[in-house]
């Protein structure tokens, strides 16, 4: 992502323009700069602002130590700006005090505030029910398009998007949805109905993840998905920038735990020193003492070593391959399970191309590094014996078995990890690497007693 | 991420809520069924929808092989569609075409719309430009709230959105941004800055990289982007599924990048074995080539080799703990430098922090191994000779060498890359270990050198 220059444009001509309009900072500029002061400045800043501008504030997950923040504000104050905020984040921000703070905040809240957001905090972390928010726009589908209009003018500022429209009939079940654009360009006296959407509707269950939640977003192209219970009773809507953050973080997520450690939760700058030195040895060590094994199995094969030291030549090389396409696998399956293009099913699927595809990539690899040692010793680079074609035969042999193992490995780790309930993203290269290397050694030093046993060795 | 159970059950619910009310299937489910067919079938399913039902599915970037498709239809059916689509998603259909085809169909379009996606196909691939449509509403601002309100229901068919109404001033430049829903909120008669945003106004350079815009929308959680020339008038606008779109893309290639091994650039299904080979083989040979030098330096200390067997025990063991620390450095990197969390000329603030993080993890990993070679030799699993403190010593310092050069060489090589104006990604953990593994060994037999020279060596 090369877009340095770029941006440093953009940035200019955003100067340049501003210079012509001048016109205040937006709300996340005045998050930066509150970001900027300590908790008890920010605090006092807070407690200054407008309420609809500190709300907008308070509103934004960017804000750093918000849950402290609010703890150090007069609690008035605070009362009066958790009223209007927007349950889920009134929620998020509650979940993150200590009990104490959180039980004194929580008795002073509207009784309806309080219950949508106790609500909202039973339901488990990571699914629809604990993103979503119960602000949303609902009307009964025996209204027109004028009272509609009415409604939403009336508590628009209450929202968090007016955008779509929730339709319940009778029962007071969701039966349609309306989008605000569609209903502008209805007629005022007709039905509600009248502008509602022809297709299908999308929801989701409140305990369904949040990745779900951004898939159906994604594929239906929706500003806000409904949350239904079984009954089909409206619960709340999770809205497409509540969304794009939970796959940001997500991703990064998986990023992190991808390159073997555990997943930050903070900006590499923001993190201190011991967090970040406890979130790397951990994943490190446990990965340092699978390693052990190589040597044991080394041990284990110190008659041919000695025999044979030729040999140790090429273990770096035969083993890093075999790590180096487990890598490769491992990357595209994991990504493909988050993406939802490949079920758990479809892991034989997966076996049976993985297994071609391994044994191609072996005989490539395998091929060069013949080459490569007929040619060093035909140029007389480097002497490997009298028996330097059997050592080359064993080097291509080895790498066909380990880049096949390895690309084996590093595909059916993340099916086996999900089946686990674990997360796939857990199936780190360095993870996959590890496994692969211990029996790369086994099978290099099996094919090395198998074809040069009573030669070499 | 593990939702397979959850996504169930909410399909579950979708099923069961939609017997409950038959309403058709939704154009993302129409799309998966055309995706079914074959090329000729698709096209005459899509001649004989409804217009309109034909322009969401050609819009929808899932439907595969759309362009061909195209091809494929009466030229008059695909004209009209042409012109009442996005110029955005056109403009991408026709560059995927070949020349003949585009020229031919080209000729055929409306002359405003002609040029209008003339224009867009001018931009390079993955800039604001490439990625905007110049379908959005704006006004003069010397209109009132009523005007523009009936304005928006006349052009509301052929807007991709609606919900945010750019202002332009006398002299055609944006002057302010307008949201549907304040807008309703207006007084009819007043004028449109009535209700106008307050804060400051946020706009972007054609020639900004797509990832600049998806951070912009993320950061201000706007629904759409206006993007503005350096004299500020409006080119066009970036709509926010437009960009979450954008964004899977880019997170998949860094994934696999990061494995590495090119972008596949199709889901893993889809793609065909000799692709598949193409696309992995590239890295892997280059990587192989260049972990050859681990063999040419084992070569270099072959000497050593033959005295001191017991030091190759420890080769893969700490070669690796090298590879894996460099693996997490560079994962947190590529990852802070892709959020815009760092910067290029952050690089020193990282290194600071990357040295005594490497120091300390080489220092953890070397108190594990110093003790495992202890206890084996006290315990009597091994024997590491008479020397077996000072083995344990050189593998020790080595270990802290090792793991900080890691740390050092996985979190520098990205801003490397991006110094360079290449892809931070392509800092795969694989690349990094390799660059790893050759200098490791060089340490490793440095440090056994200084260690025992004049007893194992």
């Amino acid at each position: 992502m090369n877009f340095h220059n770029l941006s440093q444009r953009a940035s200019k001509a955003a100067r340049l323009f501003r210079g012509n309009h001048a016109l205040g900072l937006t709300t996340a500029e005045h998050v930066d700069q509150l970001n900027g002061l300590d908790v008890t400045q920010a605090a006092s800043a807070l407690s200054t602002m407008s309420q609809p501008k500190a709300v907008a504030m308070l509103a934004r997950p960017e804000l750093h130590h918000a849950a402290e923040i609010i703890t150090a504000m007069p609690v008035d104050t605070v009362t009066r700006l958790l009223n209007t905020m927007a349950n889920d984040r009134v929620a998020d921000l509650l979940q993150e005090m200590q009990e104490g703070e959180r039980a004194r905040l929580f008795s002073r809240l509207d009784r309806t505030t309080a219950l949508a957001i106790q609500q909202l905090m039973n339901y488990p972390p990571r699914t629809a029910g604990s993103i979503m928010t119960t602000e949303f726009v609902s009307v009964p589908d025996a209204w027109t398009v004028e009272q509609t209009l009415v409604h939403i003018r009336s508590v628009e500022r209450s929202r968090e998007t007016v955008y779509a429209i929730y339709v319940l009939g009778a029962d007071g079940m969701l039966s349609n949805v309306v989008t605000l654009r569609r209903l502008l360009t209805g007629e005022p006296g007709s039905s509600i109905l009248s502008v509602a959407q022809k297709e299908g509707m999308v929801f989701i269950d409140p305990l369904a993840s949040q990745e779900v939640v951004a898939r159906l977003i994604r594929k239906h192209n929706m500003l806000a998905l409904p949350v239904v219970d079984d009954h089909g009773h409206m619960l709340g809507i999770v809205t497409v920038d509540d969304v794009i953050d939970t796959m940001i973080a997500d991703t990064t997520e998986d990023a992190q735990k991808f390159g073997g450690m555990e997943a930050l939760g903070k900006p590499y700058m923001k993190i201190g020193f011991p967090e970040m030195i406890r979130k790397r040895a951990g994943w490190l060590a446990a990965l340092f003492v699978g390693e052990m094994l190589t040597a044991s199995a080394m041990q284990h094969f110190e008659g041919e070593l000695e025999k044979a030291v030729v040999l140790t030549l090429f273990i770096p090389l035969i083993m890093s391959s075999g790590g180096n396409s487990g890598s490769q696998a491992t990357s595209l399956i994991i990504r493909a399970l988050a993406l939802g293009e490949l079920k758990l099913s479809d892991w034989w699927r997966v076996l049976i191309r993985e297994l071609p595809t391994g044994l191609m990539l072996g005989t490539i690899l395998g091929a060069i590094g013949f080459m490569r040692l007929t040619l060093w010793q035909k140029a007389g680079f480097y002497d490997y014996g009298e028996h330097w074609l059997l050592v080359g035969f064993t080097v291509f042999a080895a790498l066909v078995g380990i880049v096949t193992f390895g690309s084996i490995c590093g595909s059916m780790l993340p099916f086996i990890l999900q089946k686990l309930r674990l997360d796939p993203a857990s199936a780190s290269a360095p993870f996959v690497a590890t496994l692969v290397d211990v029996t790369g050694l086994v099978i290099y030093f099996s094919v090395a007693l198998l074809i040069l046993s009573g030669t070499l060795l």
